[in-house]
């Protein structure tokens, strides 16, 4: 079914979900107070973590529950790659009070173990034992909006949580659509003081998920649709809102571009350079974006090869000129590379304390990560290896 | 905030939902009774019409769910355009036994009766008294599962029902979440022995769904996303499908372009094309998808002038070459014209049995439409009289 008219792609069984309703707009979470009280919740918890808190993002927030007559109390015990000991010490302080409404502040972490905390109240014992596709037997009856202060994980739409195993010294996901927010509120305001070292890392992430997604073994229609646009309103705001972070249509574009690729990686998943990224972030805590960024341009050359119509499309929307699809698809990493070096992340392994000694390591580890089954080009280990030695 | 980068259109604020879970494939619709046991019902309330059974289409279905020992009634008391009267009597014959799932089969006429017997058993009263926007306040516990036998309305993945209201002549919608299938099963499968004219028809209502949306005043980046692929494949494959029913793939494209066209204008809504169709079809009993056909090239003309840089990427997108937008958004209204003629549509409205004297009322009830708010550019009643006359 290749290169058939109308951009039918080769999957023909395929599903497509999206559990959570998505509320988009500028100052929309200094509102949160009125929506919450639209469905008749009294007592928020409010999950986040002390960098959210310390840089006044939750002011404007809290403010307008307290204006709404909305009592809330705030858990702030969440760390980066937050542990399943943490989700299970959460769900505690969620159960020790009739709480109705659950909110959920930030980047990745805190959303994630919002997600989780909702998990193990419906369902009883550890975030553990839900580690794999679909293991989740019951729906929480608690709403839980994630509103984010990054544009870039997507968090706040998928069905996904990522929590770090520390007794075996893992990164386990837990998938299920009763992971999901109830609503997201994605309000870039929240973004504007974001530092331009984060926003370019995060903002790097969220291209690497639309294109991951795009070059997936599970693409279908909806999900390349989604991620073409994704990868382009990140390709055309990203430069900007590194250079100026005050710039208030790039900072929405961002939101959106990180939104739409959140809603296409939720279904398409991702792939390689999220499997090796994972691996390099765990032996050599390079941070996440970071590693994405490094690996991104080297993962697509490596993709084209089996799938240079995609690749010639990537190409083409992150704004390369041509009509020759062969000549456009070789020039997809280059487009991604310049992206990386331009915003001012590295390009190389030892620029970030990566000792060389490490690859072999990391080259093995890649293979642990779930991701790795959607990639289009399946590597043996000694070509990530050789990846990674690209990259050194 | 037009012309930006990274495709970025006007709307900052903006909602997009998909309360429906979709599971796409060939064949899939054989394989439910499993899909049902997997969630545990035993009892199924099954709404068709009786020229879905007539066809044979339910035998597949019916026979799966005998394989799986689940038990069902088959209700077929549905007429085209259901009215008010008739979703209150299926609401009764649900509530008559204790059914633990709703299942529908058919065009958009069977899926509007089962989403509007859901919302009646579950809130009371008519549906007559939910018409409007978020008017319903629970949601069913009974999961619904949605089954197009045709490539064109998206009611499977919409939040919409429309239904007759006889007592005043006028046809109400009621839209909300609560509306929405639980699932929907998109087989293309089921579409194969559709006859040619009605494959055209509802196929250019898909195409219309699509371009509607793409135009709407609350459009956003994902429904403009999911716009785009739907007229690309629907575009793609409309011909070869009247041409030639047994054309497997174009099949499967038909129902993919009818779904994300769902997906998109269950967000960004229609617009004129719409609006005169529904007062064409109620004054002068012209079939929907014909209406459609009939009207939707000169609303994309009428609406070019105000969205210039949105007529460029649908002329684009359904194949016209060119690098000058102006001269590719001129030439938007002929691409769908010619589409509209080569399979076959009739393009007058004498030739559908319309009177010139009709043509001021349909266009004076054509504003009695709620999509009519969402065209970028409003018209007088003169200028849809106009548009009408052109037509004719």
């Amino acid at each position: 079914m290749k290169n058939k008219p109308g951009l039918i792609e080769e999957t023909v069984e395929f599903s497509f979900q999206l559990p959570t309703s998505i509320e988009f707009g500028f100052g929309k979470a200094s509102r949160l107070g009125e929506r919450i009280r639209q469905f008749g919740a009294a007592n928020v918890f409010f999950v986040t973590d002390q960098g959210v808190e310390a840089v006044g993002l939750l002011n404007g927030i809290k403010e307008s529950l307290q204006t709404a007559g909305i009592a809330f109390d705030t858990y702030t015990d969440v760390e980066p790659d937050p542990s399943i000991e943490t989700i299970n010490r959460a769900a505690q302080a969620l159960q020790s009070k009739s709480y109705d409404c659950i909110v959920a502040v930030g980047g990745g972490s805190p959303i994630d173990v919002a997600k989780g905390i909702r998990v193990v109240s419906a369902n009883g014992g550890s975030i553990g034992q839900y580690a794999g596709v679909n293991r989740v037997q019951k729906a929480s009856s608690v709403p839980l909006i994630a509103i984010p202060t990054t544009s870039g994980t997507g968090s706040e739409v998928t069905i996904f949580g990522v929590y770090s195993d520390w007794e075996n010294n893992v990164k386990i996901t837990v998938t299920s659509p009763y992971m999901a927010a109830t609503i997201a509120i994605v309000d870039p305001q929240l973004t504007m003081s974001l530092p331009a070292k984060m926003t370019a890392a995060s903002g790097i992430d969220a291209l690497a998920h639309g294109i991951e997604t795009f070059f997936s073994t599970i693409a279908t229609p909806a999900s390349d649709a989604l991620a073409l646009q994704a990868i382009a309103i990140v390709n055309g705001n990203l430069r900007n809102v590194v250079e100026n972070g005050s710039d208030v249509q790039a900072r929405i574009g961002m939101s959106q571009g990180s939104l739409l690729a959140g809603m296409a990686f939720n279904n398409g998943f991702l792939g390689l350079t999220h499997a090796i990224g994972s691996a390099l972030s765990g032996h050599c805590h390079v941070p996440h974006g970071v590693a994405i960024g490094l690996l991104l341009p080297h993962v697509i050359e490596f993709n084209r090869t089996v799938r240079p119509e995609k690749a010639a499309k990537i190409a083409r929307i992150m704004g390369i000129k041509g009509n020759d699809d062969e000549s456009l698809a070789l020039q997809a990493a280059d487009a991604a590379a310049q992206l990386v070096q331009e915003i001012g992340l590295p390009t190389k392994l030892r620029d970030v304390g990566v000792t060389e000694d490490k690859l072999s390591d990391v080259a093995k580890d890649s293979f642990k990560s779930g991701m790795m089954q959607f990639n289009p080009r399946q590597p043996s280990e000694m070509e990530v290896l050789e990846l990674l030695q690209r990259i050194y």
